[in-house]
């Protein structure tokens, strides 16, 4: 593991991190804030999962959450959100390939030798930052914006227990009904809508649900609410009882302002959850 | 004037607008964040001066200042460090030239023409904002990082009574006698050193000072801090004997997790002295 910046943040320390990925066969970066209490033992961890075009900075560097992160004594991890650099495929539009991981193991030509983003982020990014960071893995949270928050449903929907909360601002909620989902399981998944249904988080509500507090928020002013389908997942939620607050921000939109607005409801939500 | 963008922003409107501007003869661009209690009337007014290679965006989406504003009351203003465009000078280093202003009218060749930044910030941008959006002209406060700190720290002192409170983070204090200043005003302002006392917040300090609040915080782990200077304006601010509050930031860097570690203690300063 390289160390790229360690930057003083809150009285903790922002780190950004890179490394070689035996799941995406190349070299991924990180993102890691740890507060000044991890100077004295394991910290809770909550996990930020990025929307389309983002890699691991722009959270990290626009969402504000370390203020929040810093003040309720956990670390924010910022992933990166597909495989990169020379070798990898890619494809012109901003919303498939590089920077448009999804989330998912591509089985695909030409996605499968790399974007393998769902064993990164379950498997073998969780197990490099527990063997060599002192973060509690007992103690995970995870959140994201957009396609990340798409990543963030699945993902604690998929592991059971492994996370005491979930939130997401302004998630892609139901990709298999939707252009940002359709187009890219088809090409990194293949054509088979029935091995789709493992990532797309209303389909999983309906069958798994989630058993913690869960926290949804949406702008109603979102430029990109009729792809990202909020009300289908707030459907699956009613059919399973599913309990969780689901707030319609009125007249925000889908940047980071819209994530920063509400990061500190989000940061303290997961706190309290992990916090217990 | 073009409205760029406008996102809702902690309960207020985070705007990006350009304007053609008769200083410097080209279209400038520039953020402002009203608060919700903008939509009553006019409301206070913080400055934020930015510094080498940042554009009026950097601070608006890393430094994490719009929440404590939100709270507070105030208006932030984000200009942009330079003239831009096509028909305009530049170098190819990143001090000097586009993105490197430093806050001067420029009167040599190839710069004069358009880098008036001088007048842009402290004339023409003014008289813009407050004909054009609901801000107290009569409540304005300034601050700064790097070279936005000098920015900040030397148009504060050259208008006595126009700014309430200034502050900076890590300011060139002295670029008369820093390679970040000595090449830049030779290049701007020609040899003659006696009109570059006039840029110099340490020269501003030893003759003018401030009447009002006064903050500086810098980074003990600054990379550049051996050419901010930090010890020549507080050397000077003993001199003439100014009160103010100068921290030295344990471990802290030159970045903008930096900045944002400490923007809330900044906004929070100026609310006070704008409120007051």
């Amino acid at each position: 593991m390289k160390t790229l910046s360690e930057s003083r943040c809150y009285g903790g320390m922002q780190g950004v991190y890179s490394h070689a990925s035996t799941a995406t066969g190349g070299e991924m970066t990180f993102g890691l804030f740890l507060p000044a209490e991890a100077e004295e033992g394991p910290v809770p961890v909550l996990w930020y999962l990025s929307g389309l075009t983002c890699t691991h900075e722009n959270a990290m560097v626009k969402a504000g959450a370390q203020r929040w992160a810093a003040e309720a004594g956990i670390a924010l991890v910022f992933p990166d959100t597909s495989p990169r650099g020379e070798g990898v495929a890619n494809d012109p539009a901003f919303d498939l390939g590089q920077g448009a991981g999804f989330y998912v193991n591509a089985t695909q030509k030409p996605w499968a030798p790399h974007f393998r983003m769902w064993d990164y982020v379950t498997d073998e990014l969780p197990r490099l930052l527990f063997n060599t960071f002192p973060l509690a893995e007992e103690a995970q949270s995870i959140t994201g914006h957009s396609m990340g928050g798409h990543g963030a449903l699945t993902v604690a929907m998929s592991f059971p227990g492994r996370f005491a909360s979930v939130s997401a601002f302004a998630p892609i909620c139901q990709p298999m009904a939707s252009d940002w989902g359709r187009k890219q399981f088809r090409a990194y998944l293949g054509p088979d809508e029935q091995l789709w249904a493992a990532h797309d988080s209303t389909a999983l509500m309906r069958r798994l649900g989630f058993d913690g507090p869960l926290l949804i928020d949406q702008g109603t002013a979102d430029q990109f609410i009729d792809l990202l389908r909020p009300e289908a997942l707030a459907g699956a939620m009613t059919e399973r009882r599913q309990g969780g607050t689901f707030r319609m921000q009125k007249g925000y939109d889908h940047s980071y302002f819209f994530v920063s607005s509400f990061i500190e409801d989000h940061v303290s939500f997961h706190a309290a959850a992990l916090m217990g």
